[in-house]
């Protein structure tokens, strides 16, 4: 199960009643981060959400409401007794920023390891943390942006027909289910030759801030939630939408159509709305299973079968 | 007259409750901040502030509480209109943390001066702000960390015999209030020729985060208003005060009391102080015009007479 805290829904400016868009995923104890932007960190202490076991943050882009909060965040972890490693994974000219962020920060007990740009599908060299693919696509924004899609895994389910049929010692049955090979008795056993059927992982993906473009719908194609952003509540905001590089809710609610998305989740709302949920309206008549993102909402999310 | 404004009253991290310490001045409807830490924008917005006319920020130290918001800050300025030059003082290192802030902000529509660790009383060259006299204090933090005086000098008044007894003609006794000298028929006439004695301007010092030095009851000599920080409320946490190189709630009245002010407003607490009000008779037992600072309060100070 993938436990997820939408810690704020404010696009642009931090306001009183409202924390910057930022995302926080829990999974199996690891935490994961996507934005920080001014007030992160503090979300994160009112949603009671850890700050020592954080090893991922991805930041889709480097406008201060996407990317300020860093450098307090990191800070906090420090005190909270994290020495585990840190990745950061940013788009192009994060490398930049991280250089600049250190110079502001002081000594911090954990080493931080800094991805720019990635264009291929990864995951990272960690115990819990490696079950999770993560992919980015460039986005249509004023500046550099990527959005994310972190699949997770699921590990295919132990077949004893298998397991015999391929000739498997019974002792090596639970070790090939936890490890890819074992060598027994000279000869080499893989966990291919105990295991059935990969199994459908969880989807998730989070695109802010953009433009709808044609790439996205492939991209998040079969989330089983697609975190979009909705700048934009009313229809005839559309050129504030284009002149800006965001997007409305109707788009979004689009893009989740075309992605054949199991829920949508908005976020990222313009200031000027002081009621995003008046204007739901135009999003769940194109998509029904639209949620309007409010701070602190959390969500889970589990295997399907 | 001067309008104080407590942004927050937060020492170390910000509190989902509480705001970083942060003193905004309002005077003759230009603006000053002293300490930007992780939300004081947010603050600022909570409490009307406008961030179109800021003409200078003073930062006690570099670390992240008190000196993060400014890159939000500057931005939101810039997006308010904000056109007119901004200056920014602090110690030692706030020119490599300016360079290092500029780096993660994009353009910005007004032009920022950096007054590194100024030891000479200064004031700005501005039309307002030239009226008030800065002064800075080394402090005794776990990094380079200076204190401020602010000084509001207040003009002579109109002597109508001085100017009379002085010969100074009646047409010129308007302008010599408003500038420091006319020439007139050749001869030349000073703003002294018509004025009285000099007038007791408002003196606000503004002490935070350091142990008590000797130095400082000197500094704040007389002030109006003595802010000061108070990160621990219990006389028991004095271990702790010397440890972390902060102060008590007593130490902080007791440097009130040696520096003869007005009044004494303590700040930056402890996250660990859940409610310093409940702490509060541990200074006015030794300083009773102690007022226990707290998010948003609102302080005006007037000439005397």
């Amino acid at each position: 199960m993938i436990d997820l805290t939408l810690l704020g829904c404010g696009g642009n400016v931090p306001m009183p009643n409202r924390f910057l868009s930022s995302l926080f995923i829990n999974y199996k104890g690891r935490k994961m981060l996507i934005d920080c932007g001014e007030g992160t960190q503090v979300a994160m202490k009112k949603y009671n959400c850890g700050f020592k076991t954080i090893d991922l943050i991805l930041i889709t882009h480097l406008h201060g409401d996407h990317i300020i909060g860093l450098i307090g965040l990191l800070q906090t972890m420090g005190n909270s007794g994290k020495t585990d490693d840190l990745t950061i994974v940013g788009p192009v000219g994060i490398t930049d920023a991280m250089n600049a962020i250190k110079v502001l920060v002081e000594y911090l007990p954990y080493r931080v390891y800094v991805i720019e740009n990635p264009k291929e599908k990864f995951s990272l060299e960690h115990d819990i943390l490696k079950d999770i693919d993560i992919s980015t696509i460039d986005l249509e924004h004023s500046t550099e942006c990527i959005g994310y899609s972190l699949y997770f895994k699921r590990k295919a389910k132990f077949d004893r027909q298998k397991a015999m049929s391929n000739e498997v010692p019974q002792i090596l049955w639970k070790k090939l289910q936890e490890q890819d090979t074992v060598i027994y008795n000279d000869k080499t056993y893989y966990s291919s030759m105990v295991l059935g059927d990969e199994r459908k992982g969880i989807k998730l993906s989070f695109i802010t801030d953009t433009r709808p473009t044609f790439e996205i719908p492939q991209f998040i194609y079969g989330s089983d939630l697609f975190i979009c952003e909705g700048m934009y509540g009313d229809d005839l905001d559309i050129s504030k939408a284009v002149k800006n590089k965001h997007m409305t809710f109707r788009e979004a609610a689009s893009l989740a159509n075309a992605g054949n998305v199991d829920k949508l989740l908005l976020t990222h709302f313009s200031p000027s709305i002081e009621e995003p949920k008046d204007f739901a309206h135009n999003a769940t008549n194109l998509f029904k299973d639209t949620i309007i993102g409010e701070d602190g909402l959390s969500l889970s999310l589990s295997y399907k079968d």
